[in-house]
């Protein structure tokens, strides 16, 4: 059907004697190949980058001796997460190919997107991939490197995440526009954006099992570990007579580094893909360029990223995080200017467009800023939690929740005021041009979108700094350093859980906001698709006819709306319990360990490691599955039950046109009660993983901080009551908050492409 | 505006000749004179339970000099909240009174309006204040007969709280049907019930700050005495010596009963005025019957709910839940068999209605049901928390936060399939009526709503026995019984909590059904006001065009959502902080006395429990404002400021209809936002509702569990964890959570109050 559409965009363009080309100028599609270059430049930095940081000294062979055992670790799940993802991803291909070969409207469309599909999970997950293999490499690196300075080790550290951050957007960059260029996009584009979203659900596909997999895996050995070593056995975190201690750093790589590049790669993929459709929408307005600016927007990120890592320097005595914030400055700078060449020279120099892609960079800025308030022991909420702790655990957790509940307040204001100024600037923008002022604003919010994302990969650099920082702190704690050395890297590992939280809150601004493209990419879709149902009974849709109606007050859609607010909580809760099995096996063989070999609390002989790995891997993989499984069939479940639903449930809408063919009015039932599940789905997915990613953050610093001495510090009260907090915020904020970020995504990409079924 | 509402009804009525009572029959008006009767029979019914109850035995100078400082103390706190809420509702009937007067089109009803709101906070303020004065007076007798007989101590107990459940639907009844009659109802009743709905929001004015400040007392009494008292001094709960225990039982007064009595008010207030909106609406169908329908339906509830009540009784060794059960069984045949006779003589026997109503006792019952199980010990949710206890306080938690999270699942899947089936049913019920489907489904809500309230009496009780069982086994405890004596309190006070999680997880299920009901109150208010701006600029609305569109897809919806589903979140934060304020408060003073008075902990001399009292109260009363503030102004400033927003915002629905006046369309943003505001955050109200109170129930069981032996029994280490487990639970369970039903009803008259001025 969606080949069916560029066949009638062909037959119009000749019967209405227009040319794209007149449009564009002669030379429009030299912009994609600008962008597939500097794809191809974005992945030799990074291996220029990956080179630079694997030449570094790799520590004495005690060090290596661990760095090893991770490795091992890491890359044993990886391989068999992976497999079960290769072979999830399989099934769907079929299921999908055959829900499209069923109906006559679909069949012709059923290659392309299984094809996308599959391009789109592979590179996703040789994104995530990617993650893991540099940072377990960077790891031992930066621990090497700080044993003579802070500031070869924190660039170590950032440019191994940097890897990670170029790969991740070229990739989806090269993805994209190769399947563009390969379906026809430079002859055929206004109907090839449409044939791409397969590549973003199978990109969603993969990252939502490998956040699950490692989110779950990295806290379940994480809660483990902790609670039988620190607590039952008393030995401090990182010991290594802890059978669990290799599992848990091989969980900071397969849930942080891959889980987060899947994630990123996810959101980029999704949104170019959702943003190239309301191009396409836009295509009388700017012709190829429309659709094709969103990539050029990723190769500027690359460019800007690529330098602002290269600045980053810090002296010996400076807070880490001072010469992050530069870097993050210079990248957010950087894409600025290129933006504005952007829209100078492909969308006719309509600098509201710039002030759209502006706001979106501002409101990335101000995420992050509300995150830092919320998570940094400076503040109040993170002092505030600190000092319920000294009335015990209870508090604690009570103070902790509360602060979790009060963070979505800035941020929603934050992110509405966004929308509201994106879709004025948008409608500003296009005020000359005579089309649906919706149209206009949606396509400002789009342009806000690619603002935010236009420094992602030097987020994900600073991202994935925090799991290498933690690393190295982790094999100096094992290997036995001086006090000096010590210090750097608990520098550097408390820079790294601030990028960690501060890029939550990033991650999260941004699929709120894309969030909101992709629902417009969705509705445009349906649209499309009623068009072409009508084109083949020899109809024609009135031009000014647009699914743009969700209506709320719609039983179905209000329906629809509780369901998918339900999923994200019955999802969340899942992935929580899953984490508690998980660490259920870990604490059983750590003990059982301990009973079968006294020598290891002794010291005399060594824990085998491998066997808590093998443990956790196997559980971790088998419990993602049910969550990840309930993301998937509930838009199906919902959408295939309510377009059977009877008519008698719409709402009339007065004297509005209803699309019908032969007299039958087309049930838009199912298509709108999904889109009822995507919306408020999304709306409290955002909500709840803001809760649970700050007050799992707070809950973390919070500890920290009485660490520091306050409240009577290590081993006083009022710190086994910061633990306890920790200990719950752990799953919060490292596997359920995370994977919702991932969910909502999916959610929007999986209702893209089962859109067909839906009518 | 409503005013003239009515005079233009009258108007068409007499243009076309229509005469209400040719559809109604000579007599209609005959409906109304019943229900009012019921209505004082209600209230007789209640004195002579209240008479029963308080000339039974109120036990020993001891017990009676607990129970009076425990009456002391409620009444202290009650008086003084309430002098609070009155300063609080004058000055917004003010604030109504000048905002309805600044407007030509509101100025007319600006009198009717604020005296349907004053009077609805009065009802609501006396339904709190009985429910506390009965509860009070009931808990000592319940008390001294559990030294005698398990049966008669139940029976004192569920009739007292009887008193509440029947005072609380006879007044709203009363208040309700009296209005109509003086606004002259029966002579124009087309127009009336739009002129009601400042009762609704009176009534939930009084019933947000009764909850908040009660759940904040209540629970800030009970934190703090448990910390110092359990945790720091190491005396058992409701040991006399405890400065902090009288606080504790009158919280248990203020909070349960108070708070639960003006809930259940506004859910039947708000309730009848809505559906009676709805009936207004089918007027031409079903004439005044509609419309008065239910009134009768309240007066089936207050008859069935007496008898289910009167016969309830208990056998010495008999689960006190069975013959609880068996009274609720009975109210709602009895209340099903009402329905029939009502559907039979009112709605011309359309027997879908019935089935409709059907729907609503069916749901009601279910919900009951799926509460029990998250909430009950013989379930796995809390035996898995029980047994999460025993790796300590961090899994306690994490166990509970996920099965708090799992449970929306099933309510909402009950929800969804309701509200389907009952507006299939309506549509089905009014097959033969050409009016828009839309109207016949929505009325087979409302009547579904109906059917679910229609037991809300007998549920009343059961939820006010909670609190005096509760009462009745800490004056046992204090005043030194045989293990046999409590024995039975401990029983009876088994049973209470059992009631009082139920009866919560009736209460959000009610809610949620109203809402969808006020919802579309609320639409056809809007709609309403458009007719009437459009008549005074001597235009004409088309018939066909009403407003139910509130589309997700527009960026001020959209955005209004998103704030009304934060509001959940920061409400409940808010609510929160308060409890831990204050018990910090409580917490300070038990130590000082403590100190000052070596002899309190000797047991040599009393503590000054009224000392405890007057903080708690002061601390709770300052901390109810600032959440009651947002819950109010969060609409106001939403409808108000979307209002003024550019009309591009808007979506062009094609060739739809726009009502315009000189050419200006009427700008609905405003209204639109905060229909998505109000929707949206009843979603997320009703899902983080659901979250707090099964999971703090949940918590609250697993720790009794334990009690009763399992893992270790009392005082081991899984014990010590349930504890902080409990503890985190009680503000989640009866602060924010009960808060939070209120809250979305809140929402709901509010915004049908403050309607006019969001166009």
């Amino acid at each position: 059907m969606f080949f069916a559409s560029s066949l009638i965009a062909c037959w119009q363009d000749a019967v209405t004697g227009f040319d794209p080309q007149s449009v564009d100028g002669q030379n429009s599609g030299i912009f994609l190949w600008i962008a597939l270059a500097i794809g191809v430049i974005g992945l030799l930095i990074a291996l220029l980058f990956a080179r630079s940081v694997l030449k570094s000294d790799n520590g004495t062979t005690e060090m290596q001796a661990i760095s090893n055992a991770i490795r091992e670790g890491a890359e044993a799940f990886m391989g068999r997460q992976y497999t079960s993802i290769a072979i999830i991803a399989a099934v769907l291909a079929v299921v999908l190919y055959i829900g499209y070969r069923l109906s006559p409207f679909t069949a012709p469309m059923a290659n392309k997107v299984v094809i996308s599909f599959l391009i789109g999970a592979v590179c996703s997950a040789l994104s995530g991939y990617t993650g893991m293999f540099v940072s377990i490499r960077s790891n031992i690196r930066t621990a090497s490197a700080a044993r003579t300075s802070l500031g070869r080790s924190l660039q170590i550290a950032l440019r191994g995440g940097a890897v990670t951050g170029l790969v991740v957007v070229s990739l989806s960059l090269l993805g994209i526009g190769l399947l563009f260029l390969a379906f026809g996009g430079l002859t055929n584009p206004r109907a090839i954006p449409y044939q791409l979203v397969g590549f973003g659900f199978g990109a969603s596909l993969v990252a939502l099992f490998a956040q699950l997999g490692g989110g779950i895996y990295t806290k379940a050995a994480d809660v483990g570990a902790d609670l039988v070593g620190k607590v039952e056995a008393g030995i401090p975190e990182d010991d290594p007579r802890n059978p669990a201690v290799i599992a848990d750093l091989v969980g900071d790589n397969v849930g942080d580094c891959a889980g987060r590049g899947a994630d990123i790669f996810e959101s980029t993929a999704a949104e170019n893909v959702g943003a190239m459709i309301l191009g396409a929408g836009l295509f009388p307005v700017f012709g190829i360029k429309g659709i094709l600016f969103p990539l050029i927007v990723q190769a500027i990120n690359i460019i800007a990223s690529m330098i602002g890592v290269s600045i980053v320097h810090s002296k010996e005595d400076e807070d880490p995080m001072h010469a992050l914030n530069n870097g993050y400055y210079v990248t957010s700078f950087l894409a600025l200017l290129g933006f504005a060449a952007a829209v100078y020279f492909m969308l006719g120099a309509r600098w509201w467009f710039l002030a759209c892609g502006l706001v979106g960079i501002v409101m990335s800025f101000l995420f992050v800023r509300i995150t830092e308030y919320y998570t940094e022991t400076r503040y109040r909420p993170v002092q505030s939690i600190a000092e319920a702790s000294l009335t015990g655990p209870a508090t604690n957790i009570i103070s902790g929740l509360a602060v979790g509940m009060e963070t979505p307040a800035m941020p929603v204001i934050v992110i509405g005021a966004s929308l509201l100024l994106a879709y004025y600037f948008g409608v500003r923008g296009l005020a000359d041009v005579h089309i649906a002022a919706y149209a206009k604003g949606i396509y400002g919010t789009a342009i806000a979108t690619m603002g935010m994302l236009s420094s992602s990969a030097y987020i994900l650099a600073m991202d994935t700094f925090g799991p290498i920082t933690d690393n190295a702190g982790g094999i100096i704690e094992m290997s036995e350093h001086t006090e000096e050395v010590r210090g750097r890297t608990d520098k550097l590992d408390a820079a790294g859980n601030t990028t960690k939280a501060l890029t939550k809150g990033y991650a999260i601004g941004s699929a709120a906001l894309a969030a909101f493209l992709l629902f417009s990419a969705y509705l445009e879709t349906i649209r499309e698709i009623v068009q072409h149902r009508l084109h083949d009974a020899g109809l024609l849709l009135p031009a000014s006819w647009s699914f743009t109606n969700i209506n709320l007050a719609s039983v179905p859609v209000f329906v629809g709306a509780l369901l998918g607010a339900m999923l994200t909580y019955l999802f969340s809760s899942l992935a929580i319990k899953a984490v508690g099995r998980t660490a259920e096996h870990v604490i059983q063989d750590v003990r059982a360990q301990f009973k079968e070999n006294p020598g290891i609390m002794a010291g005399t002989s060594k824990p085998d490691y491998g066997r808590c790995v093998r443990i956790v891997t196997g559980a971790a993989l088998k419990e993602m599955i049910l969550p990840g499984a309930l993301a998937v069939l509930m838009p199906l479940a919902v959408g295939l039950s309510f377009r059977h639903l009877s008519p008698s449930f719409h709402i009339g809408t007065g004297e509005a046109y209803v699309p019908s063919i032969n007299g039958v009015a087309i049930n838009l039932g199912g298509a709108e009660s999904v889109a009822g599940l995507l919306m408020v789905g999304t709306i409290s997915g955002i909500l709840l993983a803001m809760l649970m990613n700050n007050g799992g953050g707070a809950w973390d610093n919070a500890k920290k901080y009485i660490e520091t001495g306050a409240h009577g510090g290590k081993r006083s009260e009022a710190h086994k009551a910061a633990v306890v907090g920790d200990t719950v915020g752990d799953p919060f904020k490292d596997t359920a908050g995370p994977s919702l970020h991932v969910l909502i995504k999916l959610l929007a990409t999986v209702t893209l492409v089962l859109a067909p079924l839906f009518l």
